[in-house]
């Protein structure tokens, strides 16, 4: 498991049940980007008599997956079988509050556990002999410098909890029952809030353009070569690009996304994780400009270091205004973020032109079941572009049932789901969240493959 | 953390209690090596009065570091203070055959644990789709060849655990004060024992020859360049290399220690962990001949394979015969390895002409202590050579305390203790048991160093 991998915990089958997405456009005044959110899974059930249960809408500063939506029954596919949904639902209620609120404690927690290792090693110097402690002087200062760089992350973090904090106060304090303790955060909850502004340096600072340009670059020249600009903008042609849809399952930070958006095509992004969706939603809505903020991604990491310069080495971002969208996204679809599980969140069949995949599929318990899903929302004739290694997340896991396949097996299953393999290109260099002054240097090979979803099934 | 790196736990304060090094040489009939150990670390205990406890003495077949060695009385260096040490012995004498008993379960159980693991994913996947079940045909292939592989591991584990287990029985039987429940094992413990076929892989086979060359060749290099051969052979040399005392701390399954035998120096490979010590005095006693096993040192590694041939392979040990160093080993002092806590086995100053370490300094809790140690230890005039990366083993214990100086920092930590730095090298490229078919590639960019121990104090 690669350490940097915030794990993203998903069902291993998809769920037929009426939860599916629900959009907002972002009332956020700060940027007109078409932020949304859908429901968060599991987040809402339907009546045992197949009736959708309306909620209480609140629309704030900002909509949040975790507010209490409408139920948006356009996207309503079939009803929950089983009795005591009611009370399903408000337990379900509670646990999703329980894991906004503990992804919030992680956030919050940051800078008095990042302190805490570092005031710890302070006071182990303390105890050794004189003359280490002399010979230590140097790595003590540096200890210092640490957590002022640590101060300085937290500046940062309070500003991308900001809004998702005071977002889920109000449904919070209008209904005591929900209330619910703060929730115990550990070290390894709180180290997702450190991968987390790794991955800030890999998406959106001129640093990370290196591990950009290995991992989104090839997926966005394909997407040039399937449906080139030339034609797109011929008066003649059979499409424009604003009028195909793409899909980022796994869309993290959010680049990805907002690079096929620049494109031209009309763009969306799904992500699971919270720590993701509170960072991006930072960076997307609140960062109209570019170079606004600095932050320390390796100020943690304590080995592999030449020199302090290392784990002290700051990064600018973002790299582009975000915002700069707005121009060319006019018509309010060209590109959004939607929160939620892609197995839960996607019901509805041919819906896609392009589903883009990076360091995505191996999220799955069970790759056949993410492989089918994309095959079932693309419509015929469209495609899927994939680039990543094969880390499965769930490999280790002893709680979570998980399947390997090699890369060779994962072609079976494509082949297997309908999917007619155009292209692939094995042993890509990609690195991911590398800090290049480190003396541990990690990357992956990763498989790179174009598939097409048959305009009419094959015999 | 590396998940290679076995972890090996270390006092962080040296000790200057009676437990030294005792010296038997092996009794095998197989090989003639000199393959010695020392007591375990708190095996030994002096009484109150500073009197040595003489235990019963035990040698059989082969000696080994757990049984009732008489008290050397050469290295015992003070009496402990402080009463009920007759307690304390017992109860020590508990805690490490426990800790024995439960490497030797963990090898044991090394077949089940990777079975189950395998056999849930079978299971798993009877309760897919029947779609499903069929694209996983050749994956399902994949997992019984992967149970294949793994009974053929255990072969050679329970080759590698004969002896010791046999070993311990005898005192164990004989005295029924100190008869153990069988330890628990985990699935970490018994990660260890698929690591440790990797580390056979990285010392012993043809195909680790490329890691070899690039952390062992510096350091023998740097050894001709210390020491030439062609002065060592010459007739009014002032020494010859076998007069050469060189200890390699950390020496692992002990390639670079009989490599710098091999060159014709006197030397001693000391090593901590149990896993590394069974499985080196299998493959340097009890393997007289070359590629007379193999094992699958990546069967267990699920993730990031473009094909079942990647963890599927196998490699065949030893690449060259152990015992061959026996032709220039005539006088029993050339090569031996010694078990026990680096920090409390070595007691004697000013002992060594040259301390070698390899993917050891990180080893420690606090740096300091090792490198003050090797210091203390080295005759004045003497050298350390050292090659490795910083990925310091507790740098995330929660339990264990731990400083992790960077470069510059440990520079200045070397000058403190009193050497002088001859040559650094930074950024050489180290493998550290890396599937080379694997997706995920990973190496060190280590650093490369040789200090002199002056022979005068410096002013």
């Amino acid at each position: 498991m690669l350490a940097d991998k915030t794990k993203i915990s998903s069902p291993s089958t998809p769920k037929s049940d009426c939860e599916s997405k629900v959009k907002f456009k972002d009332s956020n005044k700060m940027s007109s980007n078409s932020y949304v959110y859908a429901k968060h899974k599991r987040f809402f059930r339907c009546s045992t008599e197949g009736k959708q249960v309306d909620e209480l809408v609140t629309l704030e500063h900002q909509l949040w997956c975790f507010q209490f939506l409408k139920f948006n029954d356009n996207h309503c596919n079939s009803a929950m079988a089983g009795e005591g949904n009611n009370y399903d639902q408000r337990v379900d209620t509670e646990e999703e509050r329980e894991h906004f609120l503990k992804i919030i404690q992680a956030f919050k927690s940051y800078k008095t556990f990042a302190n805490n290792l570092v005031l710890r090693r302070l006071s182990y110097i303390e105890t050794l002999p004189e003359t280490q402690q002399t010979a230590l002087s140097r790595y003590k200062t540096s200890l210092q410098e640490i957590l002022k760089c640590v101060a300085l992350n937290h500046q940062i973090i309070e500003m991308i909890t900001e809004d998702a904090d005071s977002m889920f106060e109000n449904p919070l304090n209008h209904s005591n029952n929900f209330r619910i303790p703060r929730p115990k955060v550990t070290l390894s909850d709180v180290d997702k809030v450190q991968v987390t502004l790794k991955q800030i340096y890999r998406d959106w600072t001129d640093d990370g353009v290196i591990e950009r340009i290995q991992c989104y670059q090839p997926i966005l020249d394909e997407l040039e070569e399937l449906f080139p600009s030339s034609l797109s903008e011929q008066k003649n042609s059979k499409w424009s690009r604003s009028d195909l849809n793409v899909l980022v399952p796994g869309a993290g930070l959010g680049r990805l996304a907002f690079e096929i958006a620049t494109l031209g095509f009309s763009c969306e992004g799904n992500e699971f994780s919270l720590y993701m969706l509170f960072a991006s939603n930072f960076i997307l809505n609140k960062c109209p400009d570019v170079k606004l903020h600095k932050i320390y991604p390796w100020v943690m990491s304590c080995d592999n270091n030449l020199s302090s310069d290392s784990l002290l080495a700051s990064v600018v971002f973002p790299d582009v205004n975000p915002t700069n969208l707005n121009e060319i996204n006019s018509d309010g679809r060209r590109f959004s973020m939607v929160a939620g599980d892609f197995l839960e969140v996607y019901q509805k069949e041919n819906e896609w032109d392009c589903v883009a995949t990076c360091f995505f599929i191996d999220c799955a318990n069970n790759v056949c079941t993410f492989i089918e899903k994309i095959f079932t929302i693309l419509k015929p004739g469209g495609f899927w572009i994939n680039l990543g290694p094969l880390q499965y997340h769930f490999s280790n896991s002893t709680e979570e049932e998980s399947i390997e396949p090699t890369f060779e097996d994962v072609k079976l299953i494509i082949e297997s789901a309908g999917f007619k393999l155009l292209r692939e290109t094995t042993k890509l260099p990609t690195l991911y969240c590398q800090n290049r002054r480190s003396m541990l240097k990690q990357h992956y090979e990763s498989v790179f493959f174009t598939c097409e979803k048959p305009n009419s099934p094959s015999l």
